[in-house]
């Protein structure tokens, strides 16, 4: 279920600066060995990226069905720059870091992240990792399409019964003719109904 | 976070019926090393206990804050049993499983699992893993009590505006005098308007 997944990695720059770094050495090795990793298991990797400012624009021309973050110590910034990034177009989001204070998990968890993995991975236990990552995803976003769908429904409906309310005032209908009205503008519009309820309700102070 | 956490592992029997099936015999080392990693590792795990039809009723009493599904090649058996079990009382599900068979990965999810682990894991990693898998079960609680929220209300203003068209129609009432004679019932009965008008709809057939 994962062979065909179009993956982007967004991990920090491999070039140390300072050659003395240790921390930044081991940094890098591990950024490399996971990206060797999941070359030689055969994914699908299209782009390595980092967390930069232009990251949102670069995910919307890429499109990728997951995006893996490899961020060591600075999690939190990768983090912020990808939720950002993602903000508008959501994407199952897989962490890989070696920040064992998992305090932030909650946060990542809410921005979205589907997959939050702590240390160091071998890469043939990668593709479990990715399967769950996705079903997550895909769990996650129905209840969120569920919840969205629930809500406009509320809404709607609010919107109509003000908008019928407002009929049946100045021109002293009964509530079914309101209706009627209502749902007979909206099928010669090709509109919705909620839709037709929200844009009278709009112009109802511009008309007097 | 994971500190006091009354952990429950729901695993296999050790005794292996053939000490020649050798299979059997690594199942029941990998489960007994589990055991012993997250006693070593100073979880509190308050009961071990068998995926049996028992299970439903000795969790309402234990009432961990966390279930351990340690199941082998027969995860998937182990799995229905422990969310038919969870089904009343939604608690955080984290499995650890051998079978890389991922095809199942999509129903556990849907079943509420938080965390699905393939393959074995050193003792020591068990806590960032928790911790994610609790934020995990609160993260999507959230969403699900937004939702239920959400069809709530949306089903309680369907069945106040059908118990208001029933008042308008049978009495003559406005909508507006409709509406305050529920909610004048509804405050003299200390009840939620919602609840007056699904009593109200319930009774209309039998005063006739």
């Amino acid at each position: 279920m994962t062979d065909a997944l179009r993956i982007v990695v967004v991990a920090p720059d491999l070039a140390i600066a300072d050659p003395d770094d240790e921390h930044a050495a081991a940094q890098a090795e591990r950024s490399r060995a996971l990206r060797i990793g999941l070359l030689e298991n055969n994914f699908n990797l299209i782009a390595t990226l980092p967390a930069d400012v232009f990251l949102g624009e670069r995910l919307a021309q890429l499109q990728p069905d997951l995006i893996i973050v490899d961020a060591e110590s600075e999690a939190r910034d990768a983090l912020e720059h990808v939720v950002m990034a993602t903000r508008d177009a959501r994407r199952p989001i897989v962490m890989f870091t070696n920040d064992e204070d998992t305090t932030h998990v909650k946060d990542a968890v809410a921005a979205g992240v589907s997959a939050y993995i702590v240390a160091g991975l071998a890469p043939q236990r990668i593709r479990p990792i990715l399967d769950v990552a996705m079903a997550r995803f895909a769990h996650e976003q129905a209840l969120r399409t569920e919840l969205a769908d629930a809500r406009t429904e509320l809404q709607d409906r609010k919107t109509i019964d003000r908008a019928k309310g407002v009929l049946m005032q100045r021109q002293g209908l009964t509530e079914q003719a309101a209706y009627e009205k209502l749902r007979k503008t909206a099928m010669d519009k090709g509109l919705k109904l909620g839709e037709v309820a929200r844009r009278m309700l709009d112009m109802v102070d511009l008309l007097g």
